[in-house]
C-alpha cells in the first residue's frame, strides 16, 4: 500500500485510538491508552500531529503539579518523535456539570465554569503551538422544546465565542476557531446542526473574522447532507478552517467508521475536491487531514493501529484515483458536455444592464433549450471506474 | 370549532388546493382549479391571502393578450373578495428546461432565461402589492458530485439574487426576498439545504439586507432538523421574512400535510414561539400564516376544501393552547426551575473582564453543580398536557 | 390528572427509571437505584409490574449466595407491594465478551456461554412467575459487511432460540418467549433489524408457537416505519406478545423518551388500536403496557419519578380520547365515508369463481370509479381534535 | 470496459429506459420510447431479457385488436433479438382508480378490477414465458392512520395473492409470484414496508410455496437497512426469487440511480454474495440481475443509453473484484481470525444436552474472552482495497 508521510499533514486526535471502546449499551473493551505511547505509534504510522480536548491528556481535576508533568512528558513526546499539536479542543461534554450545556447551560454558574475551563486549555494551546481550536458544542441543545430559549442560547454562545475570540487576539495566541457542527447525539437535537447553520452564526459575531468551521463527515451524513457540497460552501465563504474525516452508514447514530468505510462515493469526490479544488480548478483546502474516527469496539489495540492506518492508505489512494480522474482527456471531455467549466462563467455578460437582458430574449427558445443532454451519468461513471481503479 | 378570520393572517398557495394530484408514480386525480374560484373559496374558508408561482396563473408561454386577461380577472377576485397577495414567486422547476437548474443551470442560457422570467413576475408582484418574494430553488443541485461546481453554482446564485435584488430596490418595489430552503426532492441534493445554509448565503451577499429565508417545516424535517428551533435561529438573526406551514411524517419524500398532521409536538412549539415570542417573552414572528400543503391525492375537491379548512383550524387550536401553556402558573414555575429564563442573563457580569471571570474560581464545585435536576420532563409534560386539552 | 390502577397494567423495566444516565459521550448524572426502591416507588405510582435483565438486579459475576440474598429481598418487595414480574430478559450486550454478539458472536465459546447465561436467568423467570421472555439481540449484528455470514447468523440464532424454547416447554415453565428487533445501535446493523424480519425469522423455527415479537415504539422508528402499522401486522399474525412503549422524535439515535414525546399522533392511533382493536371492532392486545423509556440525563432522581408518572399520564389520557373518538357519531360516519370497514368485506363473493370475477367486468368504469374522494383528511383532522381534546 | 453477455443474464424494465422523466415537480424532458426500440438497444448493449408492466407495453384502455397488434408486433422484437421475457408484473398505481390502493382499497369494486387486471396479464405473461411475477404494492398503505383497518388490507392482501396463485397453479403456468417491499412513496406508509414484512407476510399465505420477494435495493436502504443482509435473510429463508439493483443515496426520495452509484460498500458486498454465496461457500442466487433504475432527468437519449450500460459495467467490475477477494490468501487468512466460518459450526456439540452445555462452564472465562481482537476492520479495509482495486 502507499506510505504516508509527513508532507501528508495527517493528524489524528488522541481520543480516536484512545477510545476505550464504552458505547450506550456496554463497557469499555480495551484499556486506556497511555497519550505518550500513542504519539509513538502515530508517527511510526506516518501521522504529523495529534490533537487533543483538555481531558483526553489531563483527567479532570488533576492538580496543577500533575497538569505540569504531564503536559512535560507529552511534549517530550513530541520532540522525540517530531510530532505537531496542530489543533486542540475543550471537553465540554463528559461531566455530568455539562448535562445541560456549556455555553449555553441554563444554569449560568456552568456557562462561566465552561468558559474557565476553555480559557485555561487555550493558554496551553498557544504554548503546544496549536493554530487551530475547535468547539464542538455537543451539548448545547435539548431534547423538549420548551426547555431551551434558543435565541437567547445563541446569545450566550455568541457572547462566549466572541469572549474567547477577544482573548485569543489580545494574547496574540495566533489561533484560530473552528466550530464544529452535529444535528443531534447526545442531545435530541443540538444548536449549529449543520455546518450551515455555523456559517450563520459565525455571521452574527464580533470576532468571526478568526472563527470558521470545522466540519465532521459523519455529522453532516446525520443529516442526510452531502458533505462534499457542504465543504465546498464552507471553502466558498472562507471559512473551511479545519475538517474531521471519518465514515458514516447513512442517518443513525454517530458511527464515526474509518473514512471511506461510509459512503465511499462522496469520500471519493470530496478528497478530489480537497487536494484539486474546484473542476475549473479553483483553490483547495490547506489544512491537516484529520481523523476524527473509532476503532471499532470489537477490535483489540492491534486493530486499532489497523484502523489508523486504513484511514490513511484509504486517503491516499482516493487521492491517487482523483489525480487520475483529472488526468483523463475522456474525463475533460466529459465534463465539457456537461457545462461544468460553463457554470463559472458569469450570467451576465460585462457591463450587461438588466435591460440589456431583457432585451435578449428573442433567440431563446425553452423547448429546444431544454433537449440538451447534460451527460451527468456518463460523468459519474467516469468517477465511479477511476475510483475502482478501472480506467 | 374556532373560526379563522382575516386578522389571523392565514394565506394559501394557488399551488396547494389547486394541485392535480398527480405524483411520480400516477396521474392526476383531480382536474385544475380555476384561480378565481380558489379566490373565492378560501375567501369564503376565512383566509386573508393567496400567493402564487407566475405559471399558477398564466400558463408558461401565454401570449401578452392572454397575460392581461387572465391578471385582470383574478384581479377582479381579488377586488370582490378583498384578499390580498402578500407574496408571490416564480416557478423555476417545471418546464424542462430547468432541468438542471435556473440561476445554476450548466447552461448559461438557461440562468439568463430564468433570471428574466423572475424579472417580468417582479413586476407584476409590485403591481398587485405582494412584499415579500419566495426564492425556491428546486432544481439548483446536482445528483453526481462531479456534474456541479458548487462554489461556481453558489457565485452564479448570488449574482442573480444580487441582481434581482438591486432590480427591487431600482425600482421602488417594497419588496423583500425570502429564500426557501430544501434538503434534497426533486434534485439528489439541493444547494442551500438547510434554513441554515441560506443564512449563510444571504450573509454573503451584497443586497443582503433586503434577502431573509422562508423555510417550511416538512423541508426542515426532511433533514431530520427540529423545525421550532430553525425558526428560533432565523428570528435571532433578523431574517425570518416569511414560513411555511405545513405537515411531515419524517425523514422521507417530501409530503407537504396539512399543519399539524405531522409532527404534532413540534407544530404546538411553533405555534407556540411565533405566536407568544421567546419563554422570556422576546418579540414573535408578524407576518402571513402561510400553508404551502398538499391536499392528499385521495381525496376529491369536497377533501381539499376540507384540509384547506383543517390547515387553519389546528393552527388556531394549537394557538389557543399555546395561550393557556403560557399562562398557567404551574408552568411558569416549572419554567424557573429549569432555568429558562436565567438563560436570559449573560454569562459575565457588566464590566467584568476575562481576569475577573477566571477569578471568580474558588466556589465552583462541579461535582455539585452536576446535581441539579433540570425538570424538562415536567416541562415537557406541561407542554403535552396543555396541547392534548388536559389542562 | 387521571391516576393510574393496577388493572391498567403499567409495568417497567428496572433499567428504565435504574438509568444512571452515562451516555456515549457523558459520564453517569444519577447514582445507582436500589431495584428494591424501584419497586416501591412504581408501586406508589400505580405501576402493576417490573421488568429486568439478569444484570439489573444481580450484578454479572455475583456469588450464588449473593444471588440468592438479593433475588430473596427482591421478593420480599414484591410481596410487600403485590407488583409483579409479567416479564424478564437477559443481559447479553454489556459486557466487552458480547461485543460481537451472544447467540451469533463469530466466536463459539462466547455463543455457549450466552445460552448458559439465558438459561439461568430462565429458572429465575419461572420461579418470579414472569410469563414472557424478551430476547434483545442488540448485539447481533455488524458493521463490516464481510465479518457476518448472515445466513450461518441466522441459523445459530435459530439454535439458540430453539433450544431455550425446548427447554422452556420440557420444564412446563407456562413462558412464552418475545424478539425484539431493532435495525441498528449499537451495532450498525442488527439482525432481525424490523418487526417483519423478526416474524419472518419466527416463521422458520420449529418451536415457533411459543416466540412472538416484542416491537418498541422508538426502534421501528429508527427504520422510518409507522409503529401502529407494524403492530396491527404483529396482532394480524397473532404474534404481538409484549411492547415497548416510548418515545422517539424521528431517525436518529435511539432516544427512549417517554411515552408520547415523540410522535404524538402515532401515540395516539396505537393506543386506539391496543384499547379498541380494529376499526370495524377486532381484538385487540391484553398484555402489559410496558414502558422501556430512559428519563432524560438532565433529571435528578425527581425528575426520574415525575417521568415515570407521566408515561402513565400519557397512555390514559390518549386512551379517554381515543374512546372519546370511537364514540363519536361523526366519527363513524367519516369512516363510512372512508369505506374503512368496506375493507372487511371480502373482494370475492362466497363460493365465487375466477371465471365469475372476470365476467363480473362489464359495469365496472375506472374512470368514474376513479372520482371517489375517500376523506381521508376530514378523518385524520377529527382523529387531531380528539387528540386534543378539542371535540 | 468489461462486455456484458447473455451469460450474465442482465434484464431491464421497459419503464427503466423508457421513463419519460416526469417528476413530482416537473414535465417530461424526454419523448416517449417505442418498446421495440428498447428491445433491440438492450439487446445490442448486453442484456439476455426485458421485463414490463401491462401498461408499459399496452396501453390502459386499449382494444383487444390494438393488444393483439402490440403483442406481435413486440413478440417480433424478441425473436428478431433474442431477447427474453423473464418478469412480468402488473401496474396497479398509476391510474387515479388506484389511488387508495389495488388489493387493498378500501373500495371494494377497485379491488376486483385490480384481481381481473392482473388475471389477464398473468395470461399474457405465461404465453410469453416469463417464470416470474412481480407485485409491488406501491399504493397499498396510507398517509392517515385512521383511514386503513391494517389487519382488514393484509387479509385482502392475502385474499388477492393467494387466489392469484391458485390460479398460476390451475392454469400450470409455471410462474413464481415475487412481491416487492417498500416503505414509503407514492403513499406515506406502505403496507409491507420492508422485505422483512413481506417475508413474514408470505408465511400466512396458503399458496405460500410459489411466492418469494424481490427486494430493491433503494427500497431497503430508504427504510436505513443494510440490502445485502436483507438478501442474505432472503436466501436463508429460500424466498429470494428476483431482485432489483439500482442505486440510492440515502434516506429519502426514490432515487432510482444506476447500480452501484449509491452506498458502492454495500454493492460490493451484494454483488459478492449473489454471485458467491456465503463466505464458507454457500448456494448464490441464479436468478436474473434485474436493474430498475431511472436515468437522470437531465439526461436526453444517449445519457439513457449509457447510463443501462453502466448499470451492467458496474456490476461486471464488482463481480470481477469480487472474485479477486475471495481468492486473496490474506482475505482468507484474514476471514479466519475474524471467526467469519466459525459461525457456521453449530453452538451445540452433536448430541449435546442443555444439562451437558451447562455443565461446560468450568473453562470460561468471561473477561479473559473478551480480550479477543475480531480483526473485522482489517477485513473491512482489505475489501475496500479490493473494491478500489488497489490490491
Amino acid at each position: 500500500m502507499v506510505q504516508p508521510t509527513r508532507e501528508d499533514r495527517f493528524s489524528f486526535g488522541l481520543w480516536t485510538v484512545g477510545w476505550p471502546a464504552r458505547d450506550p449499551f456496554g463497557d469499555a473493551t480495551r484499556p486506556a491508552l497511555d497519550p505518550v505511547e500513542s504519539v509513538h505509534r502515530l508517527s511510526d504510522l506516518g501521522a504529523y500531529g495529534v490533537t487533543f480536548h483538555d481531558d483526553d491528556l489531563i483527567p479532570f481535576g488533576s492538580s496543577d503539579a500533575e497538569r505540569d508533568r504531564i503536559v512535560s512528558r507529552f511534549r517530550g513526546a513530541l520532540d522525540e518523535t517530531g510530532l505537531v499539536v496542530p489543533m486542540m479542543t475543550t471537553n465540554l461534554f463528559t461531566h455530568p456539570v455539562f448535562k445541560d450545556g456549556a455555553f449555553t447551560s441554563n444554569d449560568r454558574a456552568v456557562r462561566r465554569f465552561a468558559l474557565r475551563k476553555v480559557l485555561r486549555n487555550l493558554d496551553l494551546a498557544a504554548e503546544l503551538g496549536a493554530t487551530t481550536y475547535v468547539f464542538w458544542g455537543g451539548r448545547e441543545g435539548a431534547e423538549v422544546d420548551q426547555a431551551k430559549d434558543i435565541r437567547a442560547a445563541l446569545d450566550r454562545y455568541r457572547e462566549g465565542i466572541d469572549l474567547l475570540a477577544a482573548y485569543v487576539k489580545e494574547q496574540g495566541y495566533g489561533i484560530r476557531f473552528a466550530i464544529e457542527p452535529k444535528p443531534n447525539e447526545p442531545r435530541g437535537d443540538i444548536l449549529l446542526p449543520t455546518l450551515g447553520h455555523a456559517l450563520a452564526f459565525i455571521a452574527e459575531l464580533e470576532h468571526g473574522d478568526i472563527v470558521g468551521i470545522n466540519p465532521e463527515v459523519g455529522h453532516e451524513q446525520m443529516a442526510g447532507l452531502n458533505y462534499t457540497s457542504g465543504i465546498a460552501q464552507a471553502l466558498w465563504a472562507g471559512k473551511l478552517f479545519h475538517l474531521d474525516l471519518n465514515g458514516q452508514r447513512g442517518i443513525k447514530y454517530d458511527q464515526d467508521l474509518v473514512f471511506g468505510h461510509g459512503d465511499l462515493i462522496n469520500a471519493f469526490s470530496l478528497v478530489d475536491l480537497i487536494e484539486n479544488g474546484a473542476p475549473g480548478g479553483g483553490p483547495a483546502y490547506d489544512g491537516p487531514r484529520h481523523f476524527d474516527y473509532k476503532p471499532l469496539r470489537t477490535e483489540d489495540l492491534d486493530g486499532v493501529w489497523a484502523s489508523a492506518a486504513a484511514n490513511m492508505s484509504t486517503y491516499l489512494l482516493l487521492k491517487e484515483r482523483a489525480a487520475a480522474f483529472r488526468a483523463d482527456p475522456e474525463v475533460a471531455e466529459a465534463l465539457a458536455v456537461s457545462g461544468v467549466a460553463e457554470l463559472g462563467k458569469p450570467t451576465l455578460n460585462p457591463g450587461e444592464t438588466v435591460a440589456d437582458l431583457r432585451a435578449d430574449d428573442a433567440d431563446f427558445d425553452a423547448d429546444k433549450a431544454a433537449e440538451r443532454g447534460y451527460g451527468f451519468v456518463r460523468l459519474a461513471q467516469l468517477a465511479l471506474e477511476h475510483l475502482l481503479g478501472a480506467r
